[in-house]
C-alpha cells in the first residue's frame, strides 16, 4: 500500500490544496485522475481516506476522511506489508554517502536508522547534528513516499558505538533481538553465516556496518561481548554504501521469505 | 584476495613506477609499505607478484614477478572467492544513476552487466554508445580495484528486452540457468519467492531489472515465456538503483550460503 504523507501544514480539515513536490507526485508521478482515492498519513500518523477532487495546472485540490484502518482498494499502489524491524547503524561515512545510505535503508522499510561514532570514522557532526538530522528527515519524508513505506522510518544519534548494544536493546521492546555485525576481514572467532543467522528468526535484527576504514577488531570484540554475531558477506570488500543495501536487501529477503 | 589492476602502461618488465591513481590506491588507501607485496593483474588476465620496492613522495616503484597462480599469504586483503555467476540486465536507467548502480554491481562481483532497452525507458543512449561504454568500463575497473574483485565484470549492450533470453543462454556457456524478472507489482500468474527460487541453485543467475517506469506486464510475459521467473522482493517499492543491489545482496547471500 502506498501512503501519501500530508504536509505538516495539513490541519485535519475536510480538504486541503497540494501545490509544488506533492502537487508533482501525485499528479505527475503518480499521475492520478479527478475522483481516484489515495490512502494519506498526516504527521501524527493518523490515517486518511484522499480523494482528487480538481486538478489545476499547478494545485489539486483533495477531499479528506479520516479513517481508522487502511483500505484494502485505492487507486495507489500495492498492498501493505507488515515488514520485520530492522535496524542500520551506520558509522558515519565520510561527505554525501550517509544520503545515499539513508535513502535507500528507508525505501526498504528499514524502521530506525542510526548514525554511530566509531573510531576510523573521518566524518564528525559535532555541532551540526541538529541541521544534519533535519535534512536526514528531509531525505526520509521523499523516500517514504516514493516507496509506499508504511515503516515510520527514523533517523538518530550519533551514538558512540560502544553504546549499540544498550541502545538496541531498547528499541526492540522487548521482542527477540539478532544483533549483526558485518565485518570483512576475518576474525579470530568463527564468523557466522548471514544466511543461517537470519534464516527462521522473527524478531527485532540489527545490523552494523562500519565506516570507510572498517570496524577495529576490539570495536567488534565489544559488540561480540554485547551480544552480537560478526558475519562475514560472501562477497568482495564493498564500500561502506553498498555494504548497507547489500546486507538489507540479503537480511530482509531471508527475513520476510515465506519458505523457511 | 585483493587483486590490484596494473595499468595499461604496464610493459611486463620487471619494474614499474605508479604515480597519479595507482599510488594513491596502494600507498595511501591500502597504506601499504616498502617490501609488502600484493598480486596483480595485468590487462591480459595475466597474474603478478608485486612488491613495494621504493615508496617516494607521489610515485612509488614496484618489483613485478610473472606466476600462474595467486600467493595464498600477501599483505594485502582477504581470500579469493569464487563467487557464483550472476548477470545483471539493467533496463536503462536515467541520468548519471547507471553509474551507481554498474559501481555497486562491478563491487559484488556480478559478471556482466548487460545494459538494456525496455519500453518504458526514457534513456536513449542512441549514438552515445561507445562513449558511455568507455565511461562505464573506468567505473568497473575502479570498482574492481576497490574491492579486490577477483570477477571481471564486463559492461555491455544495449539490447533489446525481447533478446534477453537468447543472450542469457549464450552468456552461461552450458551451465544451469536461472532467469529472474523482478516485478514490483502483481501479475495475473504467480510470482515465486525470491529466497525459494534461489536456494540451493548452482549455475548462472540472470536478474532483470526494470526502468524508472517498470516493465510492461507484455515483456514480463515475453521474459516468462522465454524460461524466467517473475520475482516479487517482499518489501516496498525500490527506485530501480536501489532494486539492483538490493537484489543482488539477497542472490548472491543465499547462492554462495553453504547451508542449504
Amino acid at each position: 500500500m502506498r501512503l501519501f504523507l500530508l504536509p505538516p501544514t495539513f490541519n485535519k480539515g475536510s480538504s486541503l490544496e497540494l501545490t509544488g513536490k506533492d502537487f508533482n507526485y501525485l499528479i505527475r508521478a503518480l499521475r492520478l485522475k479527478e475522483g481516484q482515492c489515495v490512502m494519506g498519513r498526516d504527521r501524527d500518523g493518523e490515517l486518511w481516506n484522499l480523494t482528487i477532487v480538481k486538478v489545476m495546472k499547478s494545485s489539486c485540490i483533495l477531499s479528506a476522511e479520516k479513517t481508522e484502518q487502511i483500505k484494502e482498494q485505492t487507486d495507489a499502489l500495492p498492498e501493505e506489508r507488515p515488514l520485520k524491524r530492522i535496524t542500520l547503524y551506520q558509522c558515519l561515512p565520510k561527505g554525501r554517502k550517509a544520503d545515499d545510505i539513508i535513502k535507500k535503508a528507508t525505501e526498504a522499510g528499514v524502521r530506525d536508522i542510526v548514525l554511530v561514532k566509531s573510531r576510523n570514522c573521518v566524518a564528525n557532526l559535532e555541532g551540526k547534528e541538529e541541521s544534519r538530522l533535519s535534512r536526514y528527515d528531509a531525505i526520509v519524508t521523499e523516500a517514504i513516499q516514493q516507496s509506499g513505506s508504511i515503516v515510520p522510518t527514523k533517523v538518530s544519534g550519533v551514538i558512540d558505538i560502544a553504546d549499540i548494544p544498550k541502545d538496541f536493546a531498547a528499541r526492540s521492546e522487548g521482542l527477540p533481538t539478532l544483533g549483526l555485525v558485518l565485518h570483512q576481514t576475518r576474525l579470530s572467532e568463527d564468523q557466522s553465516d548471514l544466511f543461517s543467522c537470519v534464516r527462521g528468526f522473527d524478531g527485532s535484527t540489527a545490523l552494523v556496518v562500519g565506516p570507510e576504514g572498517g570496524l577495529e577488531e576490539e570495536e567488534c570484540q565489544a559488540l561480540l561481548k554485547g551480544g552480537f554475531k560478526a558475519v562475514l558477506l560472501k562477497t568482495n570488500i564493498l564500500r561502506c554504501e553498498t555494504a548497507s543495501i547489500y546486507a538489507i536487501g540479503a537480511v530482509q529477503t531471508i527475513l520476510e521469505s515465506s519458505c523457511q
